[in-house]
């Protein structure tokens, strides 16, 4: 297998950036490097990609379809991706044929739940306690030693509470095993949080290091509902989360826009929830709040761009439009905030649909 | 002929909103619809359209191939452009089989300085001194009755300065006759101006006005080098320039975005010098320093949606990137502003390569 592509220059406003995947979050990388110059091609196996609509180019083929991969590899200067559950060999096969960044290194890592704790203990970073299991008797093990509550995860293929189940007794980690179909994969300490944060980084491919604000995110039926920055963090707290985020972003050399998901304790520990390799949903107040936004900052990054300023302007709170809410798109134009809708023809329940963004004057960290 | 079709309802997220012409306004407008979950698409008769980057579909056609229109036209729930030289036969034909807005006739008056003017003084609204130009001797009576310095611009096809030329004598305006090819005219007095500004406003398809803050302009070889605002205009000069854009907009019975282009004399008056029925490049400020961008605004016009605020939540000066300026796109890109970047291939002498806004705290206007 021949060596990944490196980036040898910046890529010129007028060239094509290729995005794998084609949903609300590679429709607003589209966005931001049109706003650059730049062209922007989506590969993604769905015919109705939302981001498919803001294009320049787009592929409609499997992830496995080589043939079209080298097609679209070959028509891009740099490639990135908008979910990190993109399959690895067709991250890997792109790889060989144009910089793809983040790199297969950092996708790997975080497709797998125990690899990213392990890589996070590695770092001396704080996490909730998890233990592996990869068996009945394991899972059963493993119970005993964290006790009740826990959270039984799957190492792979996770995203808004999927493959997640909350455990109270022996018996409930055994269902969950059976329900999850003998997956691999890792039994957490459920964590009784003062409240969830996010810090959005990004790395460029010289080192350089912005961090956003950290916003204070709140779900709903494992969804996200709504982010709001400033956040209740401490200044204190809010160096340490960018230092988290530096950290995990130079132990991967990485490069690109990433997003460190963290529990709030409530003696005000930070502890790494975990790591999403893109920019992100509890980043979006960015785009209205701040002159680059992390979709921005992400094409930058890849693009071998330097970094633009991360600095808001305005207090934000970003609130999502998940499935039916979407249906009062004509009373959601008339109220007073930044309203993005993606384009999604069908409202499912706990679909995300669209966001939007409230701003208030800018008011500093607690 | 049959009647010009009329919009019977909002048009919902995921439908489709037809832009005549492809340049940079296109572009945008196409970004603010995407923004809004509406598709774009882009009708152009140049193949490598910046618009065409950031569509759901585009048509690449002459603007007298009726087969491509009515194709486009019937693609279309809403049609708008993006420029004032539209051909009138080509905005009829699709306005007969999909609502254009702004409509025909607001087209065919900004399409002749002679109508335009005309239409200003009926309203009441002051202008230049201008006395319409068909023949050489009226030329030349012209420039009497006016005198030195005055211009000749003829009645149609005239941006960026093009079809515009100052007259110091008599003789200066039989030269311009010729070099406009006895092109129907008119003959205006200079304005010896303290400063140019514009009024960027937004009608309703119920009759709905609202106006941003009117930026100070700045041209440089007959093409706008930057604007500003707050502009040194008086908290009355300011409520005059929303009044004249909004008689403008009820007497043309408009909607959509329409611009009203201004000199303000050394003794404070406001005198029209043109209208825009259309988005303008003094209002690209307005993407980043207002929630709702001048092109979001002509957006929700055009499709029948409650309009957005106006307001700002910055003060903002707005710079062209013109011509072999944009070889500098990574040193602009390491600026502190938000950079836009058209996609042109071609870096012309005098031609609008993409935009940079810089945004500093609010201040109230004078």
């Amino acid at each position: 297998m021949s060596a990944a592509k490196r980036l040898s220059r910046p890529v010129a406003p007028g060239s094509t950036i290729g995005i794998l995947g084609g949903g609300q979050l590679g429709r607003m990388l589209a966005l931001a490097a049109a706003r650059l110059g730049l062209k922007a091609h989506v590969y993604c196996d769905e015919d109705d990609a939302p981001a498919f609509d803001v294009c320049h180019a787009h592929t409609f083929a499997r992830y496995d379809d080589e043939r079209s991969l080298a097609h679209f590899a070959g028509a891009c200067e740099a490639i990135t991706f908008e979910f990190e559950n993109v399959p690895a060999q067709a991250a890997s096969f792109v790889a060989e044929r144009a910089p793809l960044n983040p790199g297969a290194g950092a996708l790997a890592l975080t497709q797998d739940r125990l690899a990213e704790k392990n890589f996070l203990v590695s770092l001396g970073l704080q996490t909730p306690a998890f233990t592996a299991v990869s068996s009945p008797e394991e899972a059963r093990a493993a119970f005993g030693a964290i006790g009740a509550p826990a959270v039984l995860k799957t190492r792979r293929f996770g995203y808004d509470g999927k493959g997640q189940a909350k455990i109270a007794s022996a018996d409930g980690v055994m269902a969950a095993w059976t329900v999850f179909e003998d997956a691999p994969s890792i039994l957490e300490a459920f964590v009784d949080f003062e409240f969830e944060a996010s810090i959005i980084a990004a790395r460029g491919q010289d080192g350089d290091f912005v961090a956003y604000d950290p916003p204070q995110n709140v779900h709903e039926n494992h969804v996200l509902r709504r982010s709001r920055v400033p956040s209740p963090l401490s200044a204190a707290q809010v160096a340490q989360a960018k230092t988290i985020a530096r950290r995990v972003a130079d132990g991967l050399d990485y490069a690109g826009v990433l997003t460190v998901e963290l529990f709030v304790t409530k003696d005000g520990a930070l502890l790494v929830n975990e790591i999403a390799p893109r920019v992100h949903n509890s980043g979006h107040w960015t785009i209205d709040a701040c002159l680059v936004s992390q979709f921005e900052q992400h094409i930058r990054a890849i693009a071998g761009w330097p970094l633009g300023s991360p600095e808001r302007h305005a207090d934000a709170v970003m609130e999502n439009i998940i499935g039916e809410e979407a249906a009062d798109w004509h009373k959601l134009a008339e109220s007073c905030g930044a309203l993005h809708l993606y384009g999604k023809k069908v409202r499912r329940t706990g679909r995300k649909m669209g966001h939007i963004t409230r701003l208030g004057p800018k008011t500093a960290a607690r």
